[in-house]
């Protein structure tokens, strides 16, 4: 392990191939096909332990990824972003080597991707079970079936079915809300089903986030699943009822710059440009960036907790101790954080160093 | 200017370079030494803007970000983070090629950096004028005396004086807040000098922070400056009272992928990867991840308003219409996004598209 001298993302893969092994076995007993979401890792490395457990089919966020994956081996990948008309070179190029899918949501789009492809690709309709973030509200029928009917005969844009993103999942606190909510979102998109299966026997419903993946059982009806942050889950995760804080995959090692007995507080190098600014609120009203920990030799306890990370700026991060801490902590120690959000940390670290100190590359 | 596609962080370099003349001839009419902040644009190409208005000294805040402005060409630069002993080697590289200025405040790091260091190096002491974020409290002359007393004798470690960032003015809503804040600041930081002055009359005071260098007049004192923000300015410092909007110098364009008509809103290719998730909060209690403006070949106008970023994915952006807003944009079209701290998207953006259609890298 080499020694940690600046902010370092610390990966242990034993949880990691964890959580890939146990989700893609939840959707094996669902008798669903599993699509996971690679946006959270955005690593080629990580993918082939998902492609060890049998994986084929992958989930991302935008083109730019797709393309990533696409020279990594990947051929079935979902773009679960809405395509627009300025993605046709892209699509055109994807869509002559993998087999691509893209998700659409209006008419005029479809009109002009159809005119504009060289190539079929499959296409998913966006639909909103309650997010009401995009997507076509599935409990307006007339407007689903306008897109159907323009969608429904195109040569280019081979028709799947229907994928929505329960997102609002993410603002559970404990386990029976997201049971909750995903019960509701679940009954209006099965519906959809029940609606056309006349005209489209054939039709696929995907399904994602990983709250409702994490602890919801019932999902027949739905053919496909793609949650992502599982792969790492996180503090965030963890409050609204998804994982416990010991199926946490990384966390940032930070020095310790200062510490301040007088006020309680420890500042480290590690902020916003590391962690990300987002936060989730504790039980008492505190705003946390992060959990604090105590790690030795790049491995991590969650047990040994040294306070919540109350403030970010750029570089700093300050921690305040938990009540009567007595620290044996100094500068130019190292100490741990839970990321609240695994998908951004992640995504700002652009590398993790692995306990056998391997360093896993992602997407540049 | 080449078609947008995707998210795309454009610079309006005429703004940018009016932002640097205007922010060093402040300086100089105070008659202080400029040691701008490059943590917001961390560009070398950027950073020859300033040379041509005659900067030569500049400030990072990180090691990392030290060695990569080095490596292109500045030798006199301050990192503005506090040093441990973890930085040994990099300090003792840089120590070698360069003028390097580190912050310490703490005598166990004193001792055992002056002991582990083959170069010297300048060193400023952090100074805590309010904020309460990191350095020594400036109220607490015995600790300023102990710390001082550890640092004065050192041969590898050449004590210049003290650094304050009142980083407190970044919670300010007016010009007076800003002023007020300052001032006392300020009043605490110069009865440093008038403490020490027998004893180190060579000693220098070293001022941070955007919002007051922007507003503030009457330094006095202070030997140096430090802002960094100003290159960009952004949303939030328009709302703190720093700037006018018609003085941020960087927008984000986005792609629409959807509009929403029954419920005023609009949903865009740009999330929390691009813009970062800091946010303000608007005077009608709206928290805003950005203000949408309109865009047409590259150029924004600040008095086109469609509306404000009010929610953020990873990928997308959800903005809510202003009151009344008749929307002629369509997905696909691109609009335009102030973004709430120019730092943090610069930092997650990586590079900027001029009005020339030139690309501007960053640091890696």
């Amino acid at each position: 392990m080499p020694k940690i001298k600046e902010p370092t993302l610390l990966l242990n893969t034993d949880i990691c191939k964890r959580n890939i092994r146990s989700m893609n076995n939840r959707v094996k007993q669902w008798g669903g096909y599993f699509r996971p979401h690679f946006k959270t890792h955005q690593s080629a490395q990580i993918g082939e332990w998902y492609k060890s457990e049998g994986v084929e089919s992958i989930t991302v966020s935008s083109f730019k990824m797709a393309r990533y994956f696409a020279l990594n081996g990947w051929n079935d990948i979902t773009v679960a972003l809405t395509a627009t008309i300025l993605n046709v070179d892209i699509i055109n190029d994807l869509a002559s080597k993998i087999n691509l899918n893209i998700l659409v949501e209006d008419n005029a789009t479809i009109y002009a991707l159809e005119a504009a492809l060289d190539h079929p690709v499959g296409v998913f309709i966006k639909a909103d079970t309650g997010y009401h973030r995009t997507g076509i509200d599935v409990s307006d029928l007339s407007v689903v079936k306008f897109v159907l009917n323009e969608l429904k005969d195109k040569k280019k844009l081979i028709f799947i079915g229907f994928l929505t993103h329960a997102g609002n999942t993410y603002k559970c606190k404990k386990e029976s809300e997201i049971i909750e909510i995903t019960q509701n979102s679940l009954n209006k998109f099965l519906s959809l089903k029940a609606f056309l299966k006349d005209d489209f026997p054939l039709m696929q419903l995907s399904w994602g986030d990983t709250p409702s993946c994490s602890v919801f059982d019932n999902f027949y009806g739905v053919d496909e699943f793609r949650p992502g942050n599982f792969v790492f889950y996180d503090y965030m995760q963890s409050l609204i009822g998804s994982c416990m804080l010991t199926d946490i995959a990384v966390c940032l090692a930070a020095p310790v710059l200062a510490v301040h007995p007088v006020r309680n507080e420890m500042v480290m190098h590690a902020g916003a440009v590391h962690l990300s600014k987002d936060f989730v609120v504790l039980e008492d009203g505190t705003k946390s960036y992060g959990k604090a920990i105590r790690i030795s030799n790049g491995k991590w306890d969650v047990d040994t907790v040294i306070g919540e990370v109350t403030s970010l700026s750029q570089e700093h991060g300050v921690i305040s101790l938990k009540q009567n801490y007595y620290s044996d902590l100094n500068p130019g120690d190292v100490i741990g954080i839970l990321p609240v959000h695994s998908c951004l940390t992640a995504n700002l670290m652009k590398e993790f160093l692995t306990e056998d100190g391997n360093l896993i590359s992602m997407m540049e």
